[in-house]
């Protein structure tokens, strides 16, 4: 069109979906103050439906943002799991109880909140922390990387056509007519409508504009556009199983409504009750009577609220369940996908739905896309500020599609074991054998608090193998000695339960300086900084003291690796924050007379830093949590643990190690200009 | 002026002042759905300074409403007490350290926040809760009482003129000029302003409006406006001890400055410090060179934060401190006065500071104001409504000027011991003894949690013993039976942990359908209905299943007392709430089964309810908290327990105690009339 001028603009880093991973990737832009942009193509956010359950993990991360008190609070929790089966007379029977999160694991559990509250904590973290918005009722067009420029620092190698869209063009079909909010437009039963809306509104006037990225991230869900433009492969199948979901008051007496349940019917299917907030259940609910045609996709018109209510009844049979309210519904065919690559040329990288698809009962979709955006946006972020090296961006790939592979991998096997018939009895082959299912429900659920996840050997995870084997085969280097060559590896005997790798668990420690408790993860919020947890041993021994001093001498030397990646203009926790954890009693220890001043830096307008020394000692309402034992450290040698900015542990060596923990930087962090 | 209208209007309930008091006054009337003003002649809300320690008590009644964890996130939280005396030497030393709040009494313990921040609680509260909006720049003229009508309760006997001021008079004099806030505009050391204001804005036009009001109270502070209008004195007295508080962030070598500590310098005087939240720390610092005039009061233009400082300094020897930013100042008069009459005609009434005064020190002033208000708010909501008898009014008077009494006791002693020079020795008479103030502060410490506030008898409290000699001496009726005429009595025995009168403790239950777990208080809130806590004991006993059934069957039947005092068009709990907490095994019981349908009354929109019956029983996550044996109610026959709305226990009985519990109902509720 002559005469129209397209506007042209620059973004460090473009997010194509406001879904939970999109969104937590903005939170990382706006916490480590990067100019990013996010779009989404639907002109409003999820109000009804959608993914619901949070797994303790996602907690722990919303929790270092701040709102995980916010979810906890609005939430319904879920404390026990019932399983129902066939009893010898084919009728339905509470077999089981199992705790739904596995005691001990975390100071979470799994709770249950509509994804529409979710995305709502995370806008108005954007605007407390940034000028993000979200920009509904955007779209890319067109996306071109120039992979000449790849690999220069300050270039901006991906240009994206953008349109945007009138307010009619997007509002999904289905919010205009029906009176319950249904998500079948959403689901893998039907077609990604992105290249209609792209036709309808090509050529019209003052509709287009052209972005230059440095990075692009694309969270643009199952029917991705981005991993379309890259050309990228799902790898994966798609069974026979059609399920239905319902979200409703219900109506019954079935006697563990409020808990969440694994019904096997004999002959009707199966049937998961996932009990929500506001008086709502939610019913997955098997459609035995629905397969898909030859083509492989089923028939969505015989879909209908009432028809999975009848489906529903027939599995709870002797009980009687019935409806007045329902909130939403939909239905999806089952099968497990994972992406052939996460990223090009490390500059377009594709998270969530966009990589990895599986069914929904397991509660893993949305926290394993937010926790993929999750390990992926500090990593942007701060190698946009120069922090960190551009090398470190492999380990998105290989840490999270590994992740990706074994959540298929559970989800197939759990997806059989619930679709299928139960087995009369051991000599009913074709049936699933009850305690099959209910052993794989119990290993399942360490997998699903999202706590087994144990990135291999990489240059930010110092241990022993290949970074290959330990990951999805992504080449990641590690860091090695410059002098001796050798690899860095962390010393695992020293903090026996703090795993290099997976995440740094929490205990009760209490400050130094005012006796208050804290849960330690409380202290390691995202604000992008990587942490040395010094647990600093028995400080009232001279022999400690000494060594203490010794490290500390060592790190606030003039040309420190501490100082090195340090900006000048900095204080010195910027990018590398110390939290001390001593284990003598608290009575005894004084922070001005016992520790280094690098460990509380003074600051002349407000004086010591007072939150930065803890203690592992008796709280006196909160009782003792006997920090050191539970983490296995020593409690008259302590150790020093390092932390990547995602709270997973990186490093763990003796107070003399400095020169390894230093490497391990060095393969990490860009040595800071002086400014 | 002739020719002007002055606009009249009608409100059930008129407050005046939009301090804490009036605030938790106004929140119970956005919570009652009453038509309800409140005013406030000053034209923007607190930011800094002003009161900042709230209660354990304060915590729970925020809970009540639901947002004491916005309180608990932001706040600092008070852990450990130091005390500092000289030595021998004459040189400060730390003598005891002891826990802040008694370990155990409460789930909460002593936190420190502004009032500002506490204040938009309370506004926010009101936002989602009610029309309610706080009318700043608005305060009261004349004061009219029509006594013919006070006893018609359909009657507006009260008749308010008010005056609407302009921004410039509504702003404070400092807040214009000063660039660090100071308080003592607000402070006993000046005198009040309000007739000053009502000088400048009478005559003009369009400032001016009647109304007519069911009720009104005066929250207006020490200087109250509402008191003189009643002619109400305070008695008590004033002392030569003045004190200077700073709001800093202190730059300091002393070892416990985030810690609460009393210091107590050899000849230099006394200081409070208390830390708060943001870095900042409270100072109480006695002035020990500024002394009162032969008129009482004392030169306020000597005091200044340098004078203050200089003072603290002093104290503090040989430790240094300074700051480089101070974010509020005041100094203040210590004194202690009680209201001879809190309420007229029980149709207007005065709350907080208007009819108490003390030193601040002890962080009782908010607390024991809001607390007031607590006290009166659901008694005037629920009178106005129809639903409480207007006698019960009496109880606020007989039950708060009590408590007023108490706490000024309680001042009176702990300021001259904390503002007396120290002691050299046993012999040195004139000094204080540290180890009476020590003895005093452990004393203090349970007074000052505000747990062990005991009503007294009345028709609110079926208890043992005389209504005058329990409370301030005011009359109060108490329930008697009709037939025998013999006053009602609960069974303290019955649950040796629940004491009549005093504030339901609160231990950790599980709720029987989901197995989650509560803190008892949780459950009852601040929704203005009064609560029967059925202890339901070993519900798998056929014994007790027979009692239980025979309970519900009585309190189910036409013309109960439960059914007498609903209106005929609500559900059966909106007046009188039961909640069952059993003590048999979660696992052995269902709802469906083993509980009459009165105790989870089901709905034909949204089925049973789930969130009536709880049970003494291990959780997974939690422990086990042992309910039962923590209130003292026996595990097989447990036993009934009344709750007031605000949380205090009225009545306790035994399942067979229908007659006692209908009289104590009949006591204080008006009997519902047929809609």
């Amino acid at each position: 069109m002559p005469g129209v001028v397209v506007p042209e603009s620059n973004c460090d880093v473009l997010i194509v979906g406001a879904g939970p991973a999109g969104m937590m990737m903005a939170a990382w832009m706006a916490r480590c103050g990067i100019n990013a942009r996010i779009i989404d193509k639907r002109g409003t956010k999820i109000f009804n439906g959608q993914a619901d359950g949070l797994q303790c993990r996602s907690l722990e991360i919303f929790d270092s943002f701040g709102f995980a008190d916010r979810a906890w609070k609005e939430s319904n929790h879920m404390l026990e799991m019932c399983m129902w089966n066939p009893g010898l007379d084919g009728v339905i029977r509470r077999s089981d109880r199992l705790p739904d999160t596995i005691p001990g694991i975390s100071r979470f559990t799994q709770i249950v909140l509509h994804q529409g509250r979710i995305e709502r904590f995370f806008l108005d973290h954007l605007k407390k922390y940034s000028k993000i918005e979200v920009e509904r009722g955007v779209l890319p067009e067109s996306l071109e990387i120039d992979t000449s420029k790849v690999e220069d620092n300050f270039a901006y190698p991906i240009t994206v056509k953008l349109r945007h869209l009138t307010d009619e063009e997007a509002t999904p079909e289905q919010s205009k007519a029906s009176k319950v909010e249904d998500g079948l437009f959403r689901s893998n039963l039907a077609a990604d409508d992105t290249d209609d809306l792209i036709r309808k509104s090509r050529g019209k006037e003052g509709t287009a504009e052209i972005v230059r990225a440095k990075y692009m991230v694309g969270c643009d869900g199952a029917h991705s556009w981005t991993r379309r433009q890259l050309g990228f492969e799902m790898e994966g199948e798609a069974t026979d199983y059609i399920w239905g979901v319902l979200d409703i008051i219900p109506i019954t007496d079935f006697p563990d409504i409020r808990m969440r349940c694994a019904i096997h019917s004999a002959e009707s299917g199966s049937m998961m009750v996932i009990p929500r907030e506001n008086k709502l259940v939610r019913l997955y609910i098997q459609l035995t009577e629905i397969t898909p045609d030859a083509t492989g996709r089923a028939d969505r018109s015989k879909i209908t609220p009432e028809t999975i209510l009848k489906a529903a009844q027939k599995i709870i049979s002797p009980y009687k369940i019935s409806y007045e309210y329902c909130d939403w519904w939909t239905a999806y065919q089952i099968g497990q996908r994972v992406g052939t690559q996460f990223d090009a040329h490390t500059r377009v990288f594709l998270a969530g739905d966009a990589v990895h698809t599986h069914s929904p009962k397991a509660g893993q979709g949305m926290n394993v896309s937010m926790q993929d955006a999750y390990n992926l946006g500090w990593k942007i972020g701060l190698v946009v500020k120069g922090i960190v090296q551009r090398s470190v961006l492999k380990t998105y790939q290989s840490e999270r599609r590994r992740v990706a592979q074994d959540l298929i991998e559970f989800d197939h096997r759990f997806s059989r074991l619930f679709s299928g018939r139960p087995a009369k009895d051991v000599m009913d082959e074709s049936g699933v054998s009850m305690a099959e299912f209910k052993e794989a429900f119990v290993k399942g659920n360490m997998f699903a608090s999202g706590l087994s996840v144990d990135y291999g050997a990489s240059m930010l995870v110092a241990k022993q193998g290949s970074s290959a084997e330990q990951g999805d085969g992504t080449d990641v280097s590690t860091a090695h000695n410059s002098l001796t060559g050798k690899q860095v590896v962390g010393k695992q005997e020293l903090s026996t339960n703090i795993k290099l790798g997976m995440r740094m668990p929490s205990f009760k420690v209490l400050n130094q300086s005012d006796a208050r408790p804290w849960h330690l993860q409380e202290l390691l919020k995202s604000d992008s900084r990587f942490r040395i947890i010094l647990f600093a041993g028995n400080v009232t021994s001279a022999t400690q003291k000494t060594r203490i001093k010794n490290f500390c001498v060592k790190l606030d030397a003039q040309g420190s690796f501490l100082r090195r990646f340090t900006p000048a203009s900095c204080p010195i926790d910027s990018v590398i924050e110390i939290l001390t954890l001593h284990s003598a009693k608290r009575c005894d220890v004084e922070i001005l007379r016992d520790f280094p001043e690098l460990l509380h830096p003074f600051d002349k307008q407000v004086g010591w830093d007072y939150n930065k020394i803890y203690v592992d000692d008796e709280s006196y309402h909160e009782g003792d949590n006997h920090a050191y034992e539970n983490y296995g450290v020593d409690k008259e040698r302590g150790c020093v643990v390092v932390l990547r900015p995602d709270q997973y542990v990186g490093y763990i060596g003796d107070f003399e190690d400095v020169e390894d923990l230093e490497t391990y930087f060095d393969g990490v962090l860009v040595k800071a200009t002086k400014s």
